[in-house]
């Protein structure tokens, strides 16, 4: 960084990207004419200045989302909303780092693709199409024949779960833009204007903290805090220590795909080429929690852009949560304490973008 | 109070009310055998204890509401959903204690009716059928014969307004006892099991600010706290000190229907008396912001078995509200800075008990 920050040139892509990696082109969605018209549409008479909150905010950014001019703009409209669950394995499992053990993630993916996990419900009643991703589980996954299952699962494995990330780096850099690639694929297939992005995979939220840390400078312990004083401090004191050691192993690690590479998972790798796909397409991007929104981080760090399209739904009960969206300067819809990933919470949020829609009509 | 907390005997009825005051019997809820069966039945199968976080919380306060026993409980049903909007004066907003004219109560009436408010939206894509009630605006509320009208306004003026609390008691004991009952006659004639409560007028935020402040024994400072950064200091100072002359003019107000009629507004009475009778129906009740907040510190007074049967919707712009619903120790659903009363931050979050219903269905 020998320029001043002020005279810098403006890059769209970080310099030490390979060749290899295709993203797609994204445009901001910045419009002062349209957020004043948006603004006098929604103010109640009589009521004090922004009075909705929240809200108008949400309102706001899906207008721009929506529609390049205050001429053209109409009304909100949404289309076969998708919820897309990415499924991965972490060889940081290992290192006992979860309470769960690993075959745990291929067991939640049967639970979904069952449809037995509460996200199901919250995607029944809200009409959302839902895909699940093996985006790199452990084992084979398969469901016996007899089973009634009621969501496809896209084989798109790029190993069998990432390498301990205590030994060596999570995945090669080659393995970090095939699952970019893939992630941006699944959305180009997928119908409707509005996507909801969720995870699955024990020892994920190992992954989230140490990107978090690494793209944003916060400290590992606040980054992997304890949220429910339910483990026990020597415990915790370990895998803090473990991911000390991790963080210093992968020291030479900062530019995003190398951080990504090195410390991530497979299932937020794609989940960020999803992101970038999405918004690229000007789909609506529903961010879940803590580990969607690591995944949020790297989508940023590869095109800034992608964040007006995302709408962070809710703040998870992770204290490393709390510091991403901050560093993401996010307002996430909902904070109601989950901690069960799978987009759930992103799920939880939709009436209130069906509220924005309604408010805007009125 | 001679008597040890811990020694004096449980009165479900505070000893200063007069024999005029009718109130309905409440059952409280609590029912830890449910309880355990509902958090089985909740549990993701290898998801962290109580993943589902406040919507557990929300699942097992309406599971208490609806039952009486683990046997016999099914599952959630909720049935013609109530919104009712207490509207009226408040004859301190003389003394310029609102931005906003006395007259846009009455305006704002106007808006409600046609159909033209943000909470009309909600109610209509979220099938609430809308009550307007007329607790005591100033003014003759009346429509053009010509205008289209969407909901039913009630009329149960307990006076035009109330009276400048500067100068005197907002209202007689003989008036907050009217407006009590008023207010369980209105939930006692609607339908459904359910019901939302939100309230309208000029300058109610200073009747909610003392009653929080008296009846809690929160600094008026705190109360009546700044949210926006919007006003001027000196305005604002000026307010507190008229806060303050008040509070010390009705010093002798301790017990809760003295301070409801010294300090209180009609549309509190009201809602105060709508949620005690919702509650001896085993209603669900979606308490809306700041006033509606005062309103079940007042029902809370009179019966503490009320609080079972309050759903606490969200959290409004007021820093005032904030202290109220920790002395309430509700964790409310939303927190989206809404400023705008009327009961929109309760459908807001209505979806979110609909939510409930899912996930106990799944």
């Amino acid at each position: 960084m020998a320029l001043d920050p002020v005279f810098a040139p403006i890059t769209r892509r970080a310099p030490e990207l390979p060749a290899s990696l295709k993203l797609p082109a994204i445009k901001p969605t910045t419009d002062t004419l349209l957020e004043h018209a948006i603004q006098q549409r929604l103010a109640p008479a009589g009521a004090p200045e922004h009075a909705l909150g929240r809200m108008e905010v949400l309102v706001q950014q899906l207008a721009r989302i929506q529609s390049n001019s205050p001429l053209e703009f109409d009304l909100l409209a949404f289309e076969s909303p998708q919820l897309v669950v990415f499924a991965a394995d972490h060889g940081i499992a290992d290192e006992g780092m979860s309470d769960l053990e690993q075959s745990m993630t291929a067991e939640h993916v049967f639970q979904l693709l069952l449809g037995l996990a509460p996200v199901n419900a919250l995607a029944q009643t809200h009409g959302f199409e839902l895909t699940v991703v093996d985006a790199g589980v452990a084992t084979h996954v398969t469901l016996p024949e007899e089973a009634h299952r009621r969501a496809p699962l896209l084989p798109r494995k790029i190993g069998h779960g990432t390498r301990n990330l205590l030994l060596g780096p999570a995945m090669s850099q080659a393995q970090a833009v095939s699952a970019l690639h893939a992630g941006m694929d699944v959305v180009r297939h997928l119908p409707g204007n509005v996507i909801a992005l969720g995870d699955l995979g024990v020892a994920n939220h190992v992954s989230a903290s140490l990107l978090l840390s690494r793209l944003c400078g916060v400290p590992l312990a606040d980054a992997y805090g304890r949220d429910d004083g339910l483990l026990d401090d020597s415990l915790h004191q370990q895998r803090i220590e473990k991911l000390s050691t991790a963080a210093s192993r992968h020291r030479k690690a900062i530019g995003v795909l190398d951080v990504l590479s090195t410390m991530g998972g497979f299932e937020i790798a794609m989940m960020a080429g999803a992101m970038l796909q999405a918004a690229s397409e000007r789909r609506v991007v529903l961010v879940d929690g803590y580990v969607a929104g690591a995944a949020a981080l790297v989508a940023r760090g590869l095109n800034p852009a992608v964040t007006d399209y995302l709408v962070f739904a809710h703040r998870a009960a992770d204290t490393g949560h709390r510091m991403l969206l901050i560093h993401m300067q996010a307002l996430p819809l909902l904070d109601l304490g989950l901690r069960v990933g799978q987009g759930t919470g992103a799920l939880l949020a939709w009436p209130l973008l069906l509220a924005a829609q309604g408010l805007l009509e009125n």
